[in-house]
């Protein structure tokens, strides 16, 4: 995917331009596999030694909520602390990408050149969530790139509404050649006035801080839930006996809410 | 959109073949519209006299959860009555999509032909969730309909894996001129061959027993929540604090957890 090398690149252009810039990385499985994916200092040669720049592995907290916790909260203290542009890299799997959609301003998705079936098979609802998209290693054959970005831009297109203040347009670019990477940043920052004008830009931040504490609420719901001890007593034998129609799928969530003291399922 | 027209159409064509079917509706705005939309035995005039059909409008239910609960109970009644094949209508808005699409075998998603910017807005993730797709209407322009079926078969196919063992076709039908109806059946009885041999059928519906499970607890524990008194007097204050930055959303969760009686988040 090249990531690492796209975000030394990105970022140090940025630098370059006067800017502080923050790397925060989120990924679930970092505290599993025991060392980190995302956010490797020795895969980012420039930016881990360039005075303006901030590099945060991801938090090894296990479970997504507490990863995404941990990141909104260092997100917040970096921005009250000047730093101007803040990246928060996601790995592409798993539901890591909604959360991190829910905490930025503008969500870019990076994609690999390809065609056909190539191009199949993307995750699964990425492309709604994409403000911009970029097609990287665009330097190892320019016409593939092209090709994907068309391809990319025609399924975007059907799925963006006719009056949506801001259509997501598709890059292409190179991280390894720095190629590209400027324009990607000025239709990042005309993302930005585009939805300022618009009265979206506060708007999407305001909803993001409701979504967030929504999203506490009920993961903390849940897993007081999983972890009482009647109900995981019960779970393993309920699930599998909802998965083999030996009890209702109604049935089962009433043992287990009777277990938990919240019974009579209305 | 003429899907009272198609369904009465449809479902007309499968008594005729033999078949015992039943149409049921989910639409969560019924209740507050004070009439049923979907599942208007009116507009069905050929199924509402058929003695092989049984059509039931949605479940006045007002919440989500609520019509979907019922409906899924009614699914299964039907099937234990010996209903052959079971139509589940739902609106095109909200999350009743999702939730229908985790109850049945088969989601079929009915367009209205258009090129260009008419294509674009369709519903956000309702491609990914597609079994089949079909453009409507196609009678009344047949050329248009077919550039639409091109249209979103290029945008299913970035969208699907290359391996996957079904890959979304879209068809073209008219039910007012009952045209493409049998091809269409055709199709359905092919996914659900494909998907028997691959061995994903009987586990689609296991997992969506299990999903339905955690659904109604999560709908529970959340209704629970939001119905406590506290929890309702600290809410309207804490969400307005939030959205204006007043307060962290980490804090505001907390002070409703603790109203709650699960305070001291981790």
């Amino acid at each position: 995917m090249g990531k690492s090398t796209f975000i030394d690149a990105f970022g140090s252009n940025l630098t370059k331009l006067g800017n502080r810039v923050a790397v925060l990385a989120v990924d679930p499985s970092s505290g599993r596999s025991g060392g980190s994916i995302l956010g490797d200092k020795t895969r980012m040669e420039r930016l881990a030694v360039d005075e303006q720049a901030f590099i945060r592995p991801s938090p090894s907290a296990g479970v997504l909520g507490g990863v995404g916790r941990a990141t909104r909260e260092t997100m917040l203290l970096c921005e009250a602390a000047g730093y101007d542009v803040i990246l928060v890299e996601t790995v592409g799997a798993g539901q890591s990408e909604y959360m991190v959609a829910d905490m930025v301003d503008v969500f870019l998705v990076l994609m690999l050149p390809g065609a056909g079936d190539e191009l199949q098979g993307i995750k699964k609802g990425i492309l709604e969530i994409a403000d911009i998209l970029a097609v990287n290693k665009a330097d190892q054959d320019a016409g593939k790139a092209r090709r994907a970005a068309r391809d990319y831009a025609s399924a975007l297109h059907i799925m963006t509404a006719g009056d949506a203040a801001w259509k997501p347009p598709v890059l292409t670019v190179s991280g390894l050649q720095n190629q590209g990477l400027d324009a990607l940043w000025e239709t990042m920052e005309k993302h930005r006035h585009v939805m300022v004008e618009a009265g979206l830009f506060d708007q999407r931040r305001q909803d993001q801080r409701v979504k967030w504490m929504w999203a506490m609420v009920e993961d903390r719901l849940l897993t007081r839930f999983r972890n009482h001890e009647e109900v995981r007593r019960l779970l393993l034998g309920l699930e599998s006996d909802v998965r083999n129609d030996r009890k209702t799928a109604t049935q089962a969530a009433e043992d287990l809410l009777s277990a938990f003291g919240m019974g009579d399922l209305g």
